[in-house]
């Protein structure tokens, strides 16, 4: 069976440390909360956002990487048309990801 | 007084606006996590990835926006080097959401 | 009169330094129809490709920095309606920036 | 022989679309130079700059689908560690093109 089918995922054997990292971004965004309720000047408020912004990019390249070594890799050992249809829809979250 | 002594900024007309979006970015991370524990396709969680990268960036400019109007508009009117030091800032604030 | 009636903007100053950069930039990309003509690997020209990009950034920061020094303070300076729409254009140009 | 071996690459057959988009951005960059030349609207300029960069990434979005489904895929077939190192090497490359 594929990865897919058993509902096992590229990223499912780094589970644990996905959810902790989406739970420190997660106290980021709670962070930027508490610095426009204390009126913190802008720009330091810009900087945060750009911490929490590249904290989600990094774990989007983690699972992504994960998903090119086990799903992608799995079609194309398989064959047939799964390939194209696996790379297209990776393809197309990489575009998704460079236009944010 | 100019705007920023007295501790109130360009945003803060905005404030309730802006922290009911970052409350909602905070559910969309928390929103990620679930997807992770239910082990959902690694390409439905980039999908929402982009989305929650997508509202910090509206956020930001937002902000951004409002900094221009009134704090970096204040000190052009100030005179001064007060508006060379303003606009550094803004473009280094700038360049760091480009590199995410 | 404001500097954009003159059509003397506040990137005028370092045209020449405008230019060769830009020169450079064109150079880059004459550069990816060679690697291309020359079938290198995909992987080395995706990296040319990130380089050119971001000296197209950087240009464009610069430019940035500039316009918020004069045309926008200059605006704010001013008073009047012309401040508001002069922000509304210069962060409608990041978001642009931000989205590729 | 593994496409790699051969000199030939996922974008070999796109070969002419791939060197008519250049030569299209190397056009797009060399008016930009004529744009700095002629004193255009510093915003007007920055336009042009964004369609710049999307064409290039809308360059390396088509190159890197094309080394996905033909370089990586066949690292995937072929087995043993190539599939790792063309993994990690892509990801590196979405990685340089996201901070752009």
């Amino acid at each position: 069976m594929t990865p897919t089918e058993t509902g096992v995922h590229g990223y499912s054997k780094q589970k644990d440390q996905h959810l902790k990292r989406l739970r420190r971004i997660e106290g980021q965004v709670r962070g930027l909360q508490r610095m426009v309720e204390e009126d913190v000047y802008c720009i330091d408020i810009l900087t945060q956002v750009s911490a929490s912004t590249k904290a989600l990019q990094s774990f989007a390249l983690q699972l992504l990487e994960e998903h090119l070594r086990h799903c992608v890799a799995a079609a194309a050992v398989e064959g047939g048309e799964e390939i194209d249809a696996k790379v297209e829809e990776a393809t197309a979250a990489i575009a998704r990801l460079l236009r944010t």
